[in-house]
């Protein structure tokens, strides 16, 4: 297996992006990702796109065929898959667009992740998301996904001492890094005092527990890492891309203030990079849920289980603190377009690691990690990065 | 890269199976393959699924994890991949699984298939079915699939002189077949004449022109081809998986009366298999509609252009006939469960490469092609198996 390079980044704006279509966000993303990896389209060999439910969003499948073809790819009849794990989507493009690098399959390669979520009503939008869990046996009983996230919180709270207050910094800690992200839905600060002030959705989670509805697409260009200095003065190397799975129902976990895909996914991947959770400098965790973040700093092996809301009250997930989490906003401040989320963690990755974040820098970050679930955890893919 | 076997198929009977569930008959068909390959299920390493629409279907997507969840296989935490390629997905499915095997990444892997389309009304399917092609630019504008298909069918007529009777033999010849196909929705003859006098659905294709609306499962178990004998003693070789892409739009075609992408997945197969079609004894094509299937046996080079519908009237894709084609029943009888059809396909050209296909069996068979399409062709896909 070749080691593999990213030399590409791309992003849309995140957020109610009316004025676009599915089409013309998934192409932005790719033609940015492509301009910045300096290459011309005809050198790209195939394409990896993660897109959740774009058959009900837009009534659009046959997404892979549908994004060669307006991406003026067509002509060339390159291969274009889409694959699908929830919110997971885009994490798993990468994962295989990885592979196809690795194996000397393919050289240069796109993986995208692309979602319009806000072309349909608010309902049908929350009944959507329902399909990344159990349809049959959590959805059709009424639970929704705060719902479940809030008996993950409420089950940590019990077993750890956690509170609404340490879950409330999350949001107010990822808010204050997106002020600085100009791809971000919301550019403004957010207190715990606003979250705890905010409805409650789900006891214990407030609406400002969660990430939002957008529209949004992330691209990022691979090649073999032997080739990447003929493309770029600073590539980033993927030192590890692993992806896990779980009982997708809640209930027939093991337990539930864990996730086991994260777990095991981040176990194998440490290994593959020969990294222990100590030496990442910067993480992108998948804060669908305040709650979610707490529970993946953990899983992670950032800190020990059960003390990850404490550390994060305290500071020490915050730039500039032990581990800087989400230094892009996350989810929760960027916004949550399923499919793009994971491949836009990895181009905030990719842009710490070049040393180009601006003022949401993370000083000296040399290793990075991204982390990326489907529903409420069936599916966890981890990318480790490094300069 | 290794060379890669298949050692288990498995199906589930294909039609309407309102007393199952999709995740029912996704782990049927899967458990069966297990079963046949002789290997016990914590022996894979990875699973592939194809489904195209699940989301809309059944409401459920994070299809991977469900699948990998319901097969018992979550607790081991392996990879779960769904991909959708629209009617392709099978196929996409099990390239996928080839490229995982092939580049030596994980050694025993399921590709599966599986749609369940009954569960809905028969306006939502056919709606559902426009997700395949372009919706902003055909279904928009009221093209149906099978009026897309009757375009193609309608230039074929023009330019090549292809006819009504020549088509309808397609129908009639791939319902013979599927008499002795125990797993076909249709195991009933069909004649020309009947074809030919059954409603118009859009001119000049009849109802019996078009496959079905159908639910059904189909899974393949791969190893690498040096540890295939540990497992069964008539292992078939995958010797090319070979996937293309074409403008999803059939008004952006340079021609359209044949499928690009099909005709650069075949070249290539051909050339990595080492074979041309006249050394293929036996092949599964996409005979979505008939006239697909004479496009596809001339893009596949079995015949020139514009000679499929005449050499099909003829009896040269007959079992018998120079190269039998869908000596299953083709999906005009067999039913096309979407994400399934790719990798049932599959399981029909290892049955015959195996010998074990009864009444239905071609004399001889000892390379195989296999070859599934989406939408009106803005994916193909290519197997070529060999014993």
């Amino acid at each position: 297996m070749r080691e593999v390079a990213i030399i590409g980044i791309g992003n849309t704006r995140f957020g109610e992006l009316w004025d676009r279509s599915f089409r013309d966000i998934a192409v932005e993303a790719g033609v940015r990702a492509i301009e910045d990896a300096g290459i011309s389209g005809d050198e790209v060999e195939a394409l990896y796109g993660g897109n959740m439910s774009a058959g009900r969003f837009v009534e659009q499948e046959h997404i892979g065929a549908l994004i060669a073809d307006y991406s003026g790819l067509a002509s060339l009849h390159i291969p274009a898959t889409r694959v699908e794990a929830a919110c997971a989507s885009g994490g798993l493009a990468l994962h295989l667009a990885f592979l196809a690098v690795a194996s000397g399959w393919y050289d240069i390669v796109i993986a995208a992740g692309v979602e319009k979520m806000t072309d349909v009503s608010e309902d049908i939008a929350n009944d959507l998301l329902l399909s990344s869990v159990d349809r049959e046996w959590e959805a059709i009983c009424g639970a929704t996904l705060p719902a479940l996230f809030a008996q993950m919180a409420r089950a940590h709270m019990e077993k750890y001492g956690t509170t609404e207050e340490q879950m409330a910094k999350v949001a107010a800690k990822n808010h204050a890094n997106a002020v600085h992200n100009p791809i971000a839905q919301y550019r403004r600060p957010l207190s715990i005092d606003a979250v705890l002030a905010s409805p409650v959705v789900a006891e214990p989670l407030h609406m400002l527990d969660c990430s939002s509805i957008a529209d949004g697409a992330s691209a990022v260009v691979l090649c073999p890492a032997e080739d990447a200095r003929r493309y770029t003065d600073s590539p980033v190397y993927v030192k590890a891309s692993v992806q896990a799975s779980d009982s997708i129902a809640l209930h027939d976990r093991r337990e539930i203030t864990t996730m086991d895909a994260t777990v095991f996914a981040a176990r194998e991947a440490y290994k593959r990079a020969s990294v222990e959770p100590s030496g990442i400098s910067v993480a992108e965790v998948h804060d669908s849920y305040t709650i979610a973040e707490i529970i993946a700093i953990e899983d992670l092996g950032f800190f020990d289980k059960g003390k990850g809301g404490v550390a994060t009250l305290e500071g020490e997930t915050e730039i500039g603190g032990k581990i800087p989490i989400n230094p892009s906003g996350g989810l929760k401040a960027c916004g949550h377009p399923l499919g793009a989320t994971g491949i836009r963690q990895v181009t905030e990755i990719v842009t710490q690691l070049r040393g180009e974040a601006g003022k949401r820098q993370v000083p000296d970050a040399s290793t990075g990690l991204a982390h990326n679930i489907g529903g409420t955890g069936g599916t966890a893919i981890v990318h480790i990065l490094s300069t």
